[in-house]
């Protein structure tokens, strides 16, 4: 059975080895150690060598590698050595510098299909965490500009002494099901052919489950019991920083009706159908990417018996 | 089977009616309509009848009791019949108003273990988001003040465009177990003789599972696969937003090394003391209360064969 650790973008190993990130000396001493572990994000887009499965890795020589931004402590790898993501100022050019015809700074979706699932998991972590930075440079409690610290997990602000940490928002991502069907639906910005799960923020005050029944009822006019909600698995999505929820429910009703802000159409398809998609055969549905969620949802009900 | 649905504080019902959110119009017909529903809220306190299994109902007339702050809209109940909340100025006093001797402001923790599942949740609902305002006044991206919008549930900015979402922050609270066996653990801080679930925020890049297992080891240094995580149902929590999401974790050893940061004590409990816990029959730990999702994690394992 898939888990969650199956899931692209999940983290691999899991040592993030948190209790360094409060201690100033010894994150100065690591990014400088003949073993660090360094790879280079810019715009979002981390550094990918030219073959396209690997990140570009430094050691301590990044320190000649200017101008930088955040320094990211990442973890440790299995022997120790401590990983770091470095953000290069926007003004850093590949060409002329000793990293010229390394690789190229790429896409973070593209970046994440050819990389390994730990290469993809620490560039998604690093891309999180530093578009919370870009996108939070001001305390919501006073207006100061606030001031990052715990190797890039917190800021603080200096006027009002709030803190300040990284937001991971939950998304319901469902799969209404019902008499050997399931429910996909498609915006209009969509490419034609694609079809996907639908999906939505959760919000204060309910549940994964609630927020599941909910966004299929305001998205599709289709009913559904929260408590028929069956949890599958979840994956951090970093576009920017949410945690995307899958799960399946047991469908009340059939017609459609869908919010045209929303959804351009939704559609019920049989198991067979969707064996279909997935094998990439349907003659005019394709599947979400292995790298979405979505994919593995689809995967996981349509390889059921029934 | 417990769901997520019998959880205190979970939404019921679920009607948010959330395309009202972005019809200015309607919103100020429906806050002065006759069959408007509105409670109260002071400094994150709802306003409950002196029974204390009520909240306080006003219609129209809440017109007149004034100095007002945020209106939030909750939804509608089962006949259409919009529901309220309305924040309370901090200067307002009961004392010589028209509420005079109809209830009290009073702490959230007490007033959900009084109020009906459906109160308690529109009240912890209403806290989310007042708490969530009164913390985030200002734009993160530029430091302007931001405004409310959208029946209290979006923050925009005057200044630079940004929009901004209420928080819910994912926290993983899980029960470790092995050989028939339970962990608890207790802070420093908490009354003698509790005890109960670890927990931990879910960080950027990982999934629920993983950022269980790794609290799980920062906290306790118990080990344990991410992939023998059990999901069992999740809880809003408005102090201040997160969302409690119940698992349960095989652990690969014994041996409880707590950070002493985090916990005063880890220790194991027979699945036998569990059920003497939620009886209230051990000699020396009480269970976290009914209200807590730490109380149904144990119940859920402790009511399991073996």
């Amino acid at each position: 059975m898939t888990t969650s650790n199956d899931i692209p973008l999940a983290s691999h190993p899991n040592n993030r080895a948190a209790h360094h990130r409060t201690d100033e000396a010894w994150l100065q001493n690591a990014i400088g150690a003949d073993n660090v572990l360094v790879f280079l994000m810019q715009k979002g887009q981390p550094l990918v060598a030219a073959n396209g499965q690997n990140l570009v890795w430094l050691g301590p020589e990044v320190a000649k590698i200017t101008p930088q931004g955040e320094q990211i402590f990442l973890g440790e790898d299995k022997a120790g050595a401590p990983i770091f993501a470095v953000d290069m100022d926007p003004t850093f050019k590949l060409e002329g510098s000793l990293l010229q015809g390394s690789g190229d700074f790429t896409d973070m979706r593209a970046a994440a299909s050819g990389l390994s699932p730990m290469e993809a998991n620490l560039a998604s972590t690093a891309r999180s965490l530093l578009e919370w930075h870009r996108n939070h440079p001001f305390c919501a409690k006073c207006g100061a500009k606030s001031e990052v610290t715990e190797a890039g997990w917190k800021r603080v602000c200096p006027s009002c002494g709030a803190e300040h940490f990284p937001r991971t928002d939950p998304v319901a991502i469902m799969l209404a099901v019902k008499d050997d069907k399931c429910l996909l639906g498609r915006q209009a910005g969509w490419p034609a052919g694609f079809w996907s799960a639908l999906a939505g923020f959760v919000e204060p005050g309910e549940t994964l489950e609630q927020a599941a029944a909910r966004e299929l009822e305001e998205e599709a006019g289709i009913k559904a019991d929260p408590a028929s909600a069956e949890y599958l698995f979840c994956q951090p999505w970093p576009f920017p920083s949410s945690l995307m929820v899958g799960i399946i429910l047991e469908a009340q009703t059939t017609e459609v009706s869908v919010e045209q802000d929303e959804l351009e159409a939704a559609r019920w398809i049989t198991r067979d159908e969707a064996r279909q998609v997935l094998a990439g055969t349907h003659p005019d549905i394709y599947a979400p990417p292995p790298m979405a969620v979505a994919h593995h949802i689809l995967k996981a009900w349509a390889e059921r018996d029934s």
